[in-house]
């Protein structure tokens, strides 16, 4: 495991794949400055019914409202944008079950670059189309049968293409943590030092932005990872202290978090600074989305509401406590949108 | 008409209703300063998307965020904070479609006092229960047959009520122009000077507060009220210059903007300040509900949607311009907001 160094130099120099350096929060800093004008200002968001119904406060961080309706444009603007003329006619490729492919067809169109994205088929169809929406081409694979990664490299490697990875890689990593410093610096300026923080774990990319980036601001502050149950391979690695794989590749409706494991980097990052990770079954988070439409008045994606479901479960003691957390993503398709709204 | 009188006293010595005079932009600054605290300061939010799509800047205040799913609770509780403890006992009545009900039964609760709100029977029921939930008694009417104005007096002569009425009140209107102060202000921190602001109508009230707290702010920003096609009342009274009534009481899915003509003292606000107003169809209206799904990541109430709509079919010129628009709630049927997404 690369040795946890918040000071080291912007690892983008030397290509951040093929180096051992792990972002700091300094890169967290730069890269806000890379994706301002670009990337929202998302604001933080509260609700008494919800402050009440708990018996603290939480304080939402609604990425669903972010460009491409995920926090996912921020990490990837801060990759691509840093990219050289000489990468222009080969473009970018990505691997995404569909959050990550939006950001990075909207960072390239904006970029100029052209953009591959491979999407499983099982990706949700708004987010498919929104992906050839900003331009990029589209190629699906089966999600049981076929590696995306496999995929990716092959067709980098046939365009001269720079692959543009979904979490493990220091300046998406950096990008994704603009929320949490966002985030860190909105509560400061309200006054309040969070007790906790809560965040969505897929690969971790996000958790470890926002660990890196509330690390330099409210040190004190607990990190906790939030993963579908069945799909907690955050908590288990957090806690044995070396990275566990999930048992399935699919089987969750939190379609944004099924990675299968938590990344090298991001884990490096996370291991040290999170304080533990939760879980919520999928009836936790259907009732969660429910929750956001009818009370918070949010569009949140079963991935992006997990946090929400482990503060309405109950997983996280809210009681006379700020309670921060990330709604990470908004792309949910109508139709599983609706099912859910009128059952609950 | 009563004058125009910016630099009014403080017309909540008098108490309101008995008197002729309006209330100016001091009112709205006094009205921040009691629901500072119990109101939500809502957010601008902005969507690259939309500014793309209509090629100009437009600026979101999204009340739909607001504390009981709309801008209502505002005036609800600039007015009820202000009652005296002789009228605990006989607590409040309100008449309301729905999204004014849930403002005076929250505040009501929250000043402890007692509630009843007369709601019509075709009211979306998430408002019925969002208003009983915040433990107000509720009494249905038929719209068509019969007078919900005459209903409350009598339910107030009963039982010794004071009636909080949904928009022809100088503290009301007050309650409502915090939205627009906190908008101007929020947009003056960003350096905007809006070309126009958007505000939904349908007695009046929170055009009537936007105007005032523009008209302190921004002089110059053109003001213009949205309205349902078929209910445009106060599109042909600004143009007329007296009050016009609605042809019909029902008939639009906007079910918030139904009220039969701009109120007394709204319209003498209103009149002098307005730009003028616009109207959108029952189907501009959906489809901009589906665009807030899709792509705002917001749940908005089609009546709450009509700025929106304006904005999306090219009721207002946004080239160039910088466009400010309320979307001023969020209290909408799973039912049909199911309909309205899978059908766009």
């Amino acid at each position: 495991m690369a040795p946890v160094n918040p000071q080291s130099p912007n690892p983008t120099e030397g290509g951040s794949e093929d180096s051992p350096d792990l972002p700091g929060f300094a890169d967290v800093q730069m890269a806000a400055v890379r994706i301002a004008g670009k990337a929202l200002r998302t604001p933080i968001v509260e609700n008494p019914a919800l402050n009440e119904r708990v018996g603290g406060r939480v304080l939402i961080k609604p990425e669903c409202l972010q460009r491409t309706g995920s926090f996912k444009f921020r990490g990837a603007f801060n990759r691509i944008s840093q990219l050289g003329a000489d990468a222009r006619e080969g473009g970018v490729v990505a691997y995404s079950s569909g959050n990550h492919a939006q950001g990075v067809a909207a960072a390239a169109q904006l970029k100029e670059f052209p953009a591959v994205i491979v999407m499983p088929e099982d990706t949700p169809k708004i987010k498919v189309s929104n992906t050839a929406g900003y331009g990029a081409e589209v190629v699906q694979y089966d999600r049981a049968s076929e590696d995306r990664k496999a995929i990716a490299q092959d067709l980098a490697a046939k365009r001269g293409a720079v692959i543009v990875p979904p979490y493990d890689d220091a300046n998406i990593i950096a990008g994704q943590g603009t929320a949490g410093l966002e985030f860190a610096q909105d509560l400061g300026a309200r006054g309040v030092t969070p007790d906790a923080v809560l965040v969505p774990a897929g690969g971790g990319g996000l958790l470890a932005g926002v660990s890196l980036a509330f690390e330099g601001v409210f040190p004190k502050t607990e990190i906790y990872s939030v993963e579908p149950r069945g799909f907690d391979d955050h908590a288990r690695s957090l806690k044995s202290g070396r990275r566990r794989k999930n048992k399935h590749a699919t089987g969750s409706v939190c379609d944004a978090l099924l990675a299968p494991q938590p990344g090298e980097l991001t884990f490096a990052i996370n291991q040290p600074r999170a304080t533990g990770g939760l879980a919520v079954s999928d009836e936790e988070v259907r009732a969660a989305v429910a929750f956001a439409f009818r009370t918070l008045k949010l569009v949140v994606e079963p991935g992006g509401a997990v946090c929400l479901a482990a503060v309405l479960a109950g997983k996280i003691d809210c009681r006379d406590r700020d309670i921060a957390i990330v709604l990470s993503g908004g792309n949910v398709d109508p139709g599983l949108f609706s099912e859910i709204v009128n059952a609950h």
